[in-house]
């Protein structure tokens, strides 16, 4: 407990050494603290850093004054990294500080030669009393001293993941629905034929709702109706039938073949797929009669349904992770699910509802499968309280689902994007903008047409690193269920198809803001950004900008939907380290054009009868 | 590592539990933190008190909102206090909300009734199908069900000490020179006849330097010169001689039975005595050939003197914390001394220089004497950079000197007093306001006369709950070594006499400060302060109040001793609960008047001709 040196306040970290801050492999990681101890006499500190599979390895670290040290490590490799501080109390650069002082002001130090000597002698290192104060002993002794009074701190975890995981544009579909005709039910083949379409957009992800089989008990029927009729498909959620639980595939959707040959088009089309790992379970699950340990059961012999008094899921039963039988047989179970998928060539899981099962779960299992395959990416899907979205981006979650959906003023998105980009959460929690679902249909979009898709989708493009869409929303549809948030007719529940030319789509939008994220580093995380002055509170404007400032743009985005805005407005000419009256070289990246612009304050007009937003890139001229 | 209730972000705290926070006998300890869990189930929490002696008790925590949890306790007891906080998933109070929520819906909850007899049966608590939802069976259940996921926190150390260590007007003064006659060495009886007198001015504690006997090798002249004459009395912190060491006393000053006569006639006074803890030695000390082991010998068969090259005290010697016979010998010995003092009713020791010490050493000794003598109080006279400062009182110094006597201008000392009552500091580091010091004559009181210590008696006695001053202060002594902040012909070096009612003193001024301090609560810490608007920078005015806002004082100093200034400021009807326009009852606590002022900005004119400051105390009217 008591020590001589002192090494507190590092940073960055999430409050608990053994949860891991998030970086993406390749990126420098820069590490402070304060360092100090009693008395006059000098430190050294070092920054020890182990990457995964590799040796701990140390770097230097360097006084920034106030006694606040750092040093920086690059993370190569995906996966666990750790780092340490050690710091101790460097007799011999203290020795050497105190005779430089002493020959200064002219005072004899026979006596501290003596000393020195003795110092070197006891290190092992040859030195005499002519050599002992030169450059030559001085490094040798900071490689074979012995560090006095060292002291070492926790171990700190880093995950790195791949660029991937921070940088990527998410598209969701029902497979069902891709034959482009109701009454067929869509496989993945259909879903191969569409993959031209989606990639020329500029999406990156492709990810499906569970495509394993589905339940017949109490399935639901269309707008979750209690019961389906006769032909209906079902809730894709309501996973497990006598065709098979979570590691087979939906028999309608072409099984394991079909999903092999899309796994491998997606890759060709250098895309990826996303799967759904929901852990519910319909009543008709295999699991159910083979390890009914794993359940619990009621005091009549039944099983709970999944339920939110009043409301009830009556297609779905939860497994029970704390039943008699369910360590280690049902966390196994769980783990070997995502395990056998990931031997399918899926890296990428998109969780459901993971707040409602236990953090300890968690941990275990994304840590078990990142050892196995350090690639692998996980998207918590938890729309619930802060802290226990947060904890569970600290205890392993790749991606978190947030509260953009329900984000639309300029002061619910300034607050909420501090707090993401410059609050203790940018260490740990990658935001991932999702601009509809097909559980939230929001009333924003409900109401303001096509502007209000083209803001959102702007919005999310030029906000985080990650950004994605449910199927549909190119084409601006947002047909409600009335009075709720929820879309009619949903493809939860009933197969639909679509018009992907549809008049009044935003594809050509979409795609432009896909190019522009790809060409502009500022845009591959949510991390640079500054809000700017713009004296029109309908008027959203931000810099973003990459830590170099070698690329920064500008975002403005009318908020609304319904009328044209205009503002005056600051460009961040400081973060070029321009002058107020400065000129700048000017590229509108939606309009394709360029032009120079003067001085601090310029003045937009955004119409959302046209484009509701703009995104430039400012350069020195 | 990985539960599934998570408590963290505990607060109050130092940042390392086992680090105590300071608090004082008696006041309530609110304490908060995040508490959570996965899933919907509900929590309960209780917070954990173990006061100095007693046993573990547990109090109810309530939630905040948002996953943040509060509870109190009352820190009955001086000594060290211990906190904890204890959380679990109340499986029962979960069950009952279900129930009442099916119930409020209509919904069967036979079934449910049957599991929640299964709950109070497995707990051993009676029930009944009638009474299990009933408030008696909820009550017992409280009481005795097991916890389920059970989580303990850190256990967290608080230091409860008297009052007296938080609230407390200090006298500095040399012994020696208390007998009115430069020519005769005074002793603690002539300090006995000046009591009275220092009492009457309300100060709490008399403090001097060490009354060890002074040693004679390289005794040090008048004015810090290398040689003394003879019969020069030397520096007391050249610590021991032939007659003893540090439980010596130095014969002149009256032996120990004189020293037994002040502590007792201190006492009658309602006053008491604090000495200094100095560690280092004359050359004579005893230790030097009883225990050679205990220093750190040079080559040559020397010991190093104290020095900061070029800058040499060739008076003093120290010894060696890590030297082979100084665990457990010297740090045994030295904290015998202490306890010798302690013994002889000494309960508050200023200790000289501790930042030169080993750290672990001081939260050892501390520890090791508050565990005899709890009410022991440690003040720490660290002038160095603020991380060690804050270390020194975090592993226990009871109070610490601080900036304050550098800081003059208006913005520095709201920055400062900014961060002692309103940043992590306020948990741990009481600062104590000395406005001179043997060793400190500042420039503003060397240049600026009477009003200047005027300026910084009224801040010091109004904004730290702990102040102090050297004797000398009250009459305006402030002649330098020229171009130095030292006193000319300092004590510290000869004996002196001074005329205590030398005109142009500022006795009555001091004497009503510690009036008004001893009769306004909001002025017993530092911690309730708000700097109020005031439209010149010459004007500080600031609110001082206690919790409950039942005693509120404005305090307006006039920074600057040359010219009187006036300002319009505000006065914080806010702190009432009152409006802008509303009317308060002003006290002027300086100059005995009672008046109204109405609306929420005042003007003053304060003038450093008559009095530089004002002190208000504002009630309802």
């Amino acid at each position: 407990m008591a020590s001589r040196v002192i090494v507190e306040n590092v940073w960055p970290g999430t409050g608990d050494p053994s949860l891991a801050i998030k970086r993406v492999e390749g990126e420098r990681l820069g590490v402070e603290a304060d360092i100090y101890t009693d008395g006059h006499e000098k430190l050294r500190a070092v920054l020890l850093h182990r990457p995964p599979g590799g040796a701990w390895t140390e770097v230097e670290m360097s006084a920034l004054g106030n006694d606040r040290w750092e040093a920086a490590v690059t993370l190569s490799g995906v996966g666990r990294h750790l780092f340490a501080i050690e710091a101790w109390r460097d007799r011999f650069g203290s020795w050497r500080e105190e005779v430089d002082k002493k020959r200064a002001a002219g005072i004899p130090v026979d006596l501290e030669i003596r000393e020195g000597l003795a110092l070197a002698e006891a290190a092992g290192v040859p030195a005499t009393a002519g050599t002992v104060t030169g450059a030559e002993v001085l490094e040798a002794m900071r490689r074979k001293a012995d560090r006095a009074d060292l002291v070492r701190s926790a171990e700190f975890l880093v995950r790195a993941d791949r660029p991937a995981a921070a940088f990527a544009a998410w598209y969701e579909l029902f497979p069902r629905s891709a034959s482009g005709d109701p009454g067929r039910h869509g496989t993945f083949d259909d879903v191969v034929a569409r993959l031209p379409a989606i990639r020329a957009m500029g999406f990156d992800v492709l990810y499906f709702p569970p495509h394993h089989p589905i339940g017949r008990t109490n399935r639901k029927g269309r707008n979750n109706s209690l019961k389906a009729e006769a032909g209906e498909p079902g809730s894709p959620y309501a996973i497990g039938a006598q065709e098979g639980g979570h590691d087979a595939v939906h028999p309608e959707l072409g099984g394991i073949e079909g999903f092999r040959r899309l796994v491998k088009a997606c890759a060709a089309e250098g895309m990826e797929v996303a799967i759904d790992f929901a852990i519910q379970c319909s009543p008709d699950h295999p699991w159910l009669k083979q390890h009914p340990g794993w359940f619990a059961w009621r005091a009549d012999g039944s099983l709970k349904y999944a339920e939110n008094p009043p409301k009830k899921y009556e297609d779905i039963v939860n497994v029970d992770f704390y039943a008699p039988d369910a360590r280690p047989g049902l966390w196994n179970a769980l783990r070997d699910v995502v395990l056998h998928w990931a031997e399918e060539g899926v890296r990428t899981f998109r969780v459901d509802n993971p707040h409602t099962k236990p953090f300890p779960f968690w941990e275990w299992m994304i840590a078990e499968v990142q050892e196995r395959f350090p690639d692998a990416v996980f998207l918590s899907e938890a729309f619930t309280r802060p802290k226990v979205m947060q904890r569970l981006a600290k205890l392993g979650f790749t991606q978190s689902y947030t509260y953009f959906t329900w984000r639309n003023t300029k002061a619910e998105l300034t607050e909420y994007m501090e707090e993401l980009a410059h609050g203790p959460m940018r260490e740990y929690f990658r935001p991932h903008f999702f601009v509809n679902t097909p559980d939230i249909n929001p009333v924003f979009l409900q109401t303001g047409g096509r502007p209000a898709h083209l803001i959102r989708a702007a919005l999310a493009a030029t906000l985080s690193g990650l950004w994605g869409l449910y199927s549909g929303f190119e084409l601006c549809e947002a047909t409600p269920l009335p009075g709720k948030e929820e879309y009619l007719d949903s493809e939860k529940y009933q197969i639909r198809a679509w018009d992907w030319q549809r008049p009044g789509n935003i594809i050509a939008e979409i795609t432009q803001l896909n190019r522009i994220r790809k060409e502009n580093a500022a845009l591959h995380d949510h991390l640079g950004i500054q809000f700017l002055n713009a004296w029109n509170d309908a008027i959203l404007a931000y810099a973003r900008f990459t830590p170099a400032r070698d690329n920064l743009l500008v975002v403005a985005v009318n908020l609304d939907p319904h009328h044209a805005q205009e503002a005056d407005f600051e460009i961040p000419l400081w973060q070029l380290g321009l002058p107020d009256h400065a000129s700048v070289t000017v590229d509108d990246l939606m309009r394709d054009a360029r032009f120079t612009w003067t001085g601090k304050v310029q003045h937009l007009r955004l119409d959302p009868a046209h484009l509701p937003f703009a995104v430039w890139r400012l350069s020195g001229v």
